[in-house]
């Protein structure tokens, strides 16, 4: 397949927005897409909206890419909604890889846009989907990362400061960032004593509500010359279901695991060679567990990982330099795409946060349950690789 | 991009199955798939899952595809779930036949389910999503499909005798199909005083609520080889949102004449080559203007084009040799993929209601309605040409 690039990205500020529609959200993030990459929207060939709950939100679950599109005056090229849980927008995003990776088209748009607010009394309690017997008998979300926290503090000594920290440090990162939902300081003292939520994950170590959008767009290496001097390659997009091993050990996800290893093999690229990455982190304790997932650290560590500055700005490997899901907030179709308009960013050099000389960047996206939750993975992990092209 | 075969496909029964679920019926489908094309499941790499209003019905949007498939011991390859309206099933083909088109894969499964039964007192009535302030003023298919057929008569003089020929052809087509929802065969007279749905729209003008599921493997020429000496090439998937024509002739639908373009285009084949076709019948007036869209007849003949027996079995271009949606029933997401396994057995030779010598199949889906209906176009339509690759 060939090399696919990235040469235009844009998003919305990622907050509460109740009067906006998910079509206005994604309108804004793409117009401002079509002007970062300096394209005629003639030239776009075939666009990917990624959502997964909209359906409950804004009356429909289709055609929310051709909604958007039409506005902008782009109408007739192929449009298809994909829906991945938490990965939706990534899995938009990886469509439209393949897409131009296959030679049908030289230029794609991959849209990934949802709205979390303005739902009271409209459709079922936002929760995983396909959990639906577990769900009426209280599982959440925040039910299984407050069971995969308790048993890593169990296994390896993992502290409540030190889960902290994570949530200080995105926060930290997120300070010099616009786009962010959450941008002022907070302590570790805050985050500990902050109101529970399910025992012992507290609010703050939980990422907010939020409404938002993101864009990228992609074409081929030799298109891309036309039009960037910059143009970010794909260096590997791959995604995985959850391999759904029995009595699994819960502090760590197969699918992650997978999705990371099938990535680096692709890219030929390891955890030593990147720069910067834009994880998952719903929870604290999931920055935790991705740490450890992703080969950052070794297994236990994380959270001394944190602890000793290893995921800061001036780390290892700085995680989550954007704010991350805790700070910017998690429109669930859109986070993929926005971490993938924050990494071009900082690829290029031009992030608020920038961490300095990026080269390689790192985005990792996952989510939904397994109905039969004994087997205790997630449905769908993509991770996505990306390098300078220049 | 590299060609693409068909090498196995299933499907459930179509009907009321108000005691299934979408993964139990999709289950069904994808065993049947693997069953046929006698691979083994580890040697699937990929899932595209198509479904439209889920969602409502069994609680979930995302992971369909994950559940249906772990049920068949296959697991942490990437799937996705793709929705375009009546096209999703079709889409689900598409992006499966773009992923092995690439070269990234070598095996994909393509699969489409939707449960229409059981939705009593669960979300919102069933129409067209992305039709919000209509729907409420009272917009649905069959008015909008009632204004095509009153303006059909009024400008080409297509009289309630032809509307009616589409349904009995269809129904008596359907007749030795044991998968089809209806299969007693009737008469113009039945059709044309069944009960008024929209006026001049009667009941057997209309398709039926159904529930079913449909699945196909697809892989490169090269693995077809490895298992069938009867390969099924996919000549052309072409895919196209609306061009949203302002001041449109509704009796035409200018996504389906792109999309048919886009595809004869690519296979490099016209309606002259065509053995049979089935199309998107969901309104026998729909049949109609699909046979001068796709170019079977002139503009405006398309009544007589069924009252001549072109469409028939022995006609020009048998259209619906199956049953089509009419007869087989309309599980949104389940159809284009009905159409494929039905082509697919055609192109073998063992259909039921076979057509002679058949080598080319035209099938077609669509669907969905732009916000603002002054443009009057649909919002996806699918084209999928598929030919002996043997």
């Amino acid at each position: 397949m060939r090399t696919v690039c990235i040469i235009g990205v844009g998003m919305t500020m990622f907050g509460r927005f109740p009067q906006s529609n998910v079509i206005e959200l994604g309108r804004t993030a793409c117009l401002n897409a079509v002007r970062d990459a300096g394209v005629a929207t003639k030239d776009i060939q075939v666009a990917y909206a990624g959502h997964a709950r909209t359906g409950q939100l804004h009356n429909r679950e289709c055609g929310v890419g051709q909604s958007i599109l039409w506005e902008l005056g782009i109408s007739g090229i192929p449009v298809s909604s994909v829906g991945n849980f938490c990965s939706s927008g990534s899995t938009a995003l990886r469509e439209a890889w393949l897409a131009v990776g296959s030679g049908m088209y030289d230029m794609a748009f991959a849209i990934g846009v949802e709205k979390l607010t303005g739902r009271e009394g409209k459709g079922r309690p936002l929760t995983s989907d396909g959990v639906e017997l577990l769900t009426v008998m209280g599982f959440s979300p925040p039910v299984y990362f407050g069971n995969v926290l308790t048993r890593h503090m169990k296994e390896y000594g993992t502290t409540m400061e030190q889960l902290a920290m994570v949530a200080v440090k995105n926060r930290r990162n997120a300070g010099p960032n616009p786009r962010c939902q959450y941008k002022d300081p907070i302590t570790v003292e805050e985050v500990i004593h902050s109101p529970v939520i399910v025992d012992p994950l507290t609010l703050l170590n939980c990422c907010p509500t939020t409404d938002g959008a993101a864009a990228a767009i992609l074409c081929s290496k030799e298109v891309a010359g036309r039009y960037t001097n910059k143009p970010v390659e794909i260096a590997a997009s791959a995604l995985c279901s959850g391999p759904y091993e029995k009595c699994k050990d819960i502090t760590s996800f197969g699918a992650d695991r997978l999705a990371a290893l099938n990535a680096y093999e692709y890219a030929g690229i390891g955890p030593e060679d990147i720069d910067l990455a834009e994880v998952h982190d719903c929870f604290t304790i999931a920055e935790i567990v991705h740490y450890e997932d992703f080969g950052f650290c070794k297994k236990g560590e994380g959270g001394r990982f944190v602890e000793e500055g290893m995921s800061g700005m001036e780390g290892k490997i700085p995680v989550s330099p954007s704010g991350g899901l805790m700070s910017r907030g998690h429109p669930i179709g859109a986070t993929g795409l926005a971490q993938i308009c924050e990494s071009v960013w900082q690829l290029r050099g031009v992030a608020e946060n920038q961490v300095r000389g990026a080269k390689v960047a790192f985005t990792h996206c996952a989510g939904g349950f397994q109905d039969t939750i004994e087997l205790g993975d997630i449905q769908s992990s993509a991770v996505t690789i990306l390098k300078r092209g220049w």
